[in-house]
């Protein structure tokens, strides 16, 4: 009776998991998209196909438990299969505030819980009205389908707005933040509602993308344990389970402001694999399969990762690797992605005595990484010429 | 150009390298015999079959290099391979110390390094003269072929060596040894000789079964790193390539001996997966690649791995794991393998302050798993009695 979880979606947070699961042997299914990679180069039972009703039921057939590598599922299809009695996690609820995010504000303002000050709008008229009120400038954001900076735009005027505006379709603006920093906090939670927590990390962003996390976050006690609280809070008001991801603004006048909610492993706890106690993909896999959780302190004093991005004409990355391990104490992962420019390849976690040491090392090895050439071929009896 | 890795074997070694190989992206293919479980369970590309000639051969033109689970390959082969140009680490030089215990005493006896007194014999009459010189009781072991105390005898008379005397082939016969305890050192070494080497590790045996391993050994510094130092110069005169375990017994007048050596990844090594700052599966890719190595240190003060048995009449012991799970910050792993009796089916590994409170939750951790039932099915509407 070997305990078996399908995962919906082939990518790096599906081939994660699987490195979780081989050491308490609980066996993975991946439901793939055909060409996905990450997951079928390292899992041997796939299922090819889109998360359609159908697809869905037969992998839940076969495993104890259904769970997401990516927020592509339509969450009443979930709630159809849990009405037939199939166990996916997290569920239909979770999965809604994790894909919208205006019934996300919605819900966690219902309950007390910190939001920037946010509207719907659909046309010109309103933008111009919700900006009366806040003042400029004003994000906007298409309320699901958004990644990496995609789908969000910051407005001055309705005119920066024109694009998503001609869209016709309902919108989330919100008050133009004036940030000092961005946080995630982790939470693993099971089906009854224990819970546990990974210490705060801090974010850092560069073009809406997250270049680098680290861990502690060096921040006030009182705002580390704030941000717990909220991650703790943020993950009973959408009764999330196995890991939630909760991405959080401080905003120069000291706000404490949720910005993202993920359902499922995340980036920003990609460093736990090799700093904490127990990875948030292991602790995924136990809450989802309603195991106990594991205890999430850093081993280290501090850790950082960051994330490879392909350069512009890089190859693959592991001709480069020699390179990257020759650098120092690196943890390396590469997810098997084709290098095009831009795109998260790979990640690098160094631990340490302070993040500053291990962040150096790290971006100095995820840049050999992303950067990765062809090994030069001399021609024989052709010497090298100093360039 | 994905860097590819061919394992000879299915175990839970092979197992384990592919969890190892995950993180950078390494691929694996494991030639597996019909009917083994642990790493094609994990692993997408398996072949099946025995490791002869043609196999091997096949297995060696689809990899970058070919590495062992096991030592039941033919030395003969590998070198035929590799002069055609193959490349096989560890190569047969090595494989022929790992696998005839004859050929390595007299290999690093000549090499000055600090064997147990040794002899071969065929008969009677050759274990009578070698027993009047080291005094009785003697150590009767094959060559070859034994594991786990299986093909070794200790004999207080020729009585006692008669089933192994009976074999007629050439016998390993050592001094008896009063032993204070065992230990083992873990190198891993490259092609051209770059070494890492682990922290000493104290293991314990149940009936010449390792129950217990314990990192760092408690022993004193100059025994320690003697110990260190006899493990390098053993990788050195093997030409070790990959991972060489060296099991090392500290006899009660103070010697420091070599007992066995295997030439791979190696269940004293298995606490490195969460205790060394890079496990002994990742440093035998690296090292089998000719990459850089990693460091060996260990993240917390102690960790101890304590072997899952399968007891008597044992069942899944995924059954138990919500059990094990609960008792504390183990780190389970299993290995698909079916529980007979006395089966090695898995390890629990606790890191913490002290070799005395991780050893007693590993052991607690283990028990549990090891003694699995079937989770007891209760017909409705009867009510549970004390028992």
């Amino acid at each position: 009776v070997q305990l078996r979880v399908g995962i919906v979606g082939g990518g790096q947070l599906a081939r994660m998991l699987q490195q979780a699961a081989i050491g308490p042997g609980i066996g993975v299914e991946v439901l793939a998209a055909p060409g996905e990679v990450s997951a079928p180069d390292v899992v041997p039972t796939i299922a090819w196909g889109s998360p359609g009703p159908d697809t869905l039921r037969r992998l839940a057939e076969r495993v104890d438990v259904v769970t997401f590598d990516h927020e592509g599922v339509d969450p009443d299809t979930v709630a159809d299969l849990a009405d037939e009695g199939f166990v996916l996690r997290p569920g239909p609820a979770t999965l809604i505030y994790a894909t919208d995010k205006l019934a996300q504000r919605r819900h966690l303002q219902a309950r007390g819980l910190p939001v920037p000050r946010f509207g719907e709008v659909r046309d010109a008229a309103g933008l111009e009205a919700f900006a009366a009120e806040v003042g400029w400038p004003v994000a906007v954001k298409l309320p699901s389908g958004g990644y990496d900076g995609r789908g969000v735009w910051l407005a001055r005027s309705t005119q920066d707005a024109a694009a998503p505006l001609s869209l016709g379709r309902a919108l989330l603006v919100e008050e133009g933040l004036d940030l000092a920093r961005e946080l995630a906090v982790l939470v693993a939670r099971r089906p009854a509602g224990d819970t546990v927590v990974y210490p705060v990390v801090e974010t850092v962003q560069r073009d809406g993308i997250c270049v680098e996390v680290q861990a502690p976050a060096v921040v006030p006690d009182d705002l580390a344990e704030a941000a717990e609280a909220l991650g703790l809070a943020v993950a009973d008001a959408v009764e999330a389970v196995g890991v939630l991801a909760v991405e959080l603004f401080v905003t120069a006048d000291g706000r404490l402001l949720v910005n993202e909610i993920a359902a499922r492993p995340h980036n920003s706890g990609h460093l736990s694999i090799e700093a904490c106690e127990t990875s948030q993909f292991e602790n995924h896999l136990r809450a989802v399969l309603d195991l106990p959780l594991g205890p999430t302190g850093l081993r280290r004093p501090a850790a950082v990762m960051a994330n490879v991005l392909a350069a512009d004409g890089s190859t693959d990355p592991h001709t480069a690797l020699a390179e990257a391990l020759a650098l120092g104490p690196v943890h390396v992962h590469l997810y098997g992605k084709e290098p095009r420019p831009g795109r998260k390849i790979g990640h690098v976690t160094v631990l340490g005595g302070s993040a500053t040491d291990a962040s150096a090392l790290a971006q100095r090895a995820a840049a050999v990484l992303g950067a990765a050439r062809p090994a030069p071929r001399r021609p024989a009896g052709v010497e090298e010429v100093t360039r």
